[in-house]
């Protein structure tokens, strides 16, 4: 189906936010075989947003709108659509009772204004009635309008729970069958995976692969859409799969929902080991990593963020002797850091980073981006340097997720020396 | 002046690539004063192009158009406003030299390809002939069109030395002078908020007020557009913004680029103390936040991610008794942790967080969401309770959050006790 997407927001247009909704919603949109004929973004005006709607609705056969549903006096969009579309503003009762469980009495102003979030435009289906968030389904000249809450995590709920599935069942064309996994990468530039999988995409028009720069990994989306039967789909999409497996093979780490460190958990739990870390230039990061996977608590013990040398020496033994002839950034202390970590919390494996994130603290030995590594387990105990660019947070990104990337390796038995 | 911006490209409207050019360029356009009636993104179509072009005369005083100027077969911008505008295309020899030094003898592709830069729609006024940037101005209808290159850094750099300037020596309308700036605000709720500045909203039409839940934070803008002089802005814009500190007084952190991370760096570092963390279920993020701010291990030390018990007694000296009798997640064991992770580091001020994350691990009397800190200073030890809704990702990021905000309440002597 061709589709059109209106983003709304007085800070979109005045470019104090970068609209990161619009590009999510036309990635999913376009892998799920649609097409996004237009994208357009309109500040917070109810005339403006009435004439998007309607442009939208004389070109595109669905219209996906996001923003300007919250209950502040600069969110007009349900008027807009009440004005344009001539839907009258109509009480959701339902609404209304989750967030105002007490009647109101008297003029209260607090209530008035969320009691806007109960008034939708004549028509209109909540999305997930079961949740606090906004977002309904319009349809107006048998064509579907989604309305869906400008907050990312939000729309993004919405858009992957209730968008795209009901738009696959909405009446359009042939039936299609649609199969997608989205690979993730990481360790091989874009261009590389590119010119690795060129010839799959060469090879059959209902193969299509999609690349997404997602720092620091490279997502690829295998999509096989076929018309005939879903068992084709199926064959064909297999061994589409089983190809960049076997192309990328370790550098693919997971897929669809995996993270970095729900691949890592996975393999701790599988192989009954527990981890710790010590991390100096990621500063926690790594850690956060780890522990935003629920049940984490499994596998990982802790760890220490050891950012001044004073906490290297007193909570992993690094030997002030060594911290003074390499320096805090080299191979010996991120050796001393990861042995220390693992002897300390009593864990089968410890790793260990230490680098310079930037902008300062680089020299001409160990530039900017200059990160050491270290792995300690039972039988060995290993160190690697790295050379990464870009900004603080880049690098900071980047390290974090090598060190457990290199972890993964060592569970895998397929780490190896030096880069 | 009133304007618009398309931008155009299949990477932008299949969501492969982020449309941080017309971002760019709208805070750009909106802080010299000029105000966006709406952004549009169309794929490398002509005819999309070309209509997309004509509805921006309709409505604007000038239009910026970004992309499709390149040489590859996909780039269609001058081929639509050609056709749009009825504007042939023209050869430009002075372009053609520069990028054809050498004459064409035979059909070269390659050559053929780039010749295409030389080819602008008639009345085509290259914007910076000494360089090899495409990028042009086009009068139509009397009013400026620009064309600018899709490459980011050439865009840019038009934007600023060519776009703006030429804009603020068009004939049109009365100048505008345009203030901003962005409260960030932690510890209240947006209707809140909305509540308390309603009046202020209401008092003047060039005072305008946008409300932005950027979780765990809200932030708020106040922008003051004046048609007179800078000095009758600049003074509107200062009693707005005196009203808005007065209040939401100590709720608001910081402005503009600030994080909580770098209000609360700025702090220690005025205050010359030092910071260590002791965390638990935030799991490294409040280690994470502070680090990366460039310049942190000035005033902060490190800490430990205690996820265990046996993290929380070996490196915190929390007495094991403790852990049975009260439980990790509680009230004794958050102020053990931050009383040992200051004494152990040696630290200033320590503080800890242990909690329920969620989405397992919840209890009838301790459910997810609930939240302990403690505070340990020279002078004082406190302890808060709070109980946070939201999913794992959202009670981690706000107990983060919480922690950092304590410890600027501490520094700014505005500590309260227990909500």
């Amino acid at each position: 189906m061709i589709g059109e997407i209106i983003a709304i927001g007085d800070e979109l247009t005045s470019g104090r936010i970068l609209n990161t909704n619009s590009r999510f919603a036309a990635g999913h949109l376009f892998t799920a075989g649609h097409e996004i004929v237009a994208m357009a973004t309109v500040g917070d005006t109810a005339v403006e947003i009435g004439s998007a709607l309607k442009r939208a609705l004389n070109r595109a056969d669905f219209v996906i709108v996001i923003g300007g549903l919250g209950p502040t006096s600069d969110d007009c969009t349900n008027e807009a659509v009440s004005l344009a579309l001539d839907r009258p503003a109509t009480l959701h009762p339902e609404i209304l009772e989750k967030i105002q469980p007490e009647p109101i009495d008297g003029p209260d102003r607090e209530g008035h204004n969320l009691e806007k979030l109960a008034w939708l435009p004549a028509g209109a289906e909540v999305l997930k009635p079961e949740s606090m968030m906004a977002g309904y389904l319009l349809v107006h000249a048998e064509k579907p309008l989604f309305f869906l809450p400008g907050i990312p995590h939000q729309m993004k709920d919405l858009m992957a729970d209730r968008v795209i599935p009901r738009l696959a069942l909405w009446q359009g064309g042939p039936a299609r069958h649609v199969i997608q996994r989205v690979f993730k990468v990481f360790g091989l530039p874009e261009t590389e995976i590119n010119q690795k999988l060129l010839h799959l995409e060469e090879m059959d028009e209902k193969i299509r692969l999609g690349y997404y720069p997602v720092f620091p990994d490279v997502h690829v989306s295998l999509t096989v859409i076929d018309n005939n039967t879903r068992a084709a789909a199926r064959e064909k999409f297999d061994h589409a799969a089983q190809t960049i497996q076997d192309t990328l093979a370790d550098f693919i780490y997971g897929a669809d929902d995996d993270s970095m460190a729900t691949a890592v958990g996975r393999l701790l739990l599988a192989r009954g080991k527990t981890l710790a870390v010590a991390e100096s230039c990621t500063g926690g990061l790594i850690a956060h990593k780890l522990t935003s996977v629920s049940g984490s608590s499994d596998y990982f013990a802790g760890g220490v963020v050891a950012y001044s040398n004073g906490l290297k020496e007193h909570y992993l033994d690094v030997a002030s002797e060594l911290l003074e002839k390499f320096g805090a950034v080299s191979a010996p202390v991120a050796r001393a850091m990861a042995g220390g970590i693992r002897r300390r919390t009593g864990t089968d494996i410890g790793v260990a980073v230490t680098g310079v994130a930037g902008p300062t603290g680089g020299s001409r030995e160990k530039p900017v981006g200059t990160v050491y590594f270290g792995l300690a387990a039972e039988d060995k105990e290993e160190t690697f340097k790295f050379h990464f660019t870009g900004n603080r947070r880049q690098v900071q990104e980047i390290s974090a997720q090598t060190g457990l990337d290199l972890v993964r390796r060592l569970l895998l038995d397929k780490i190896s020396k030096e880069k």
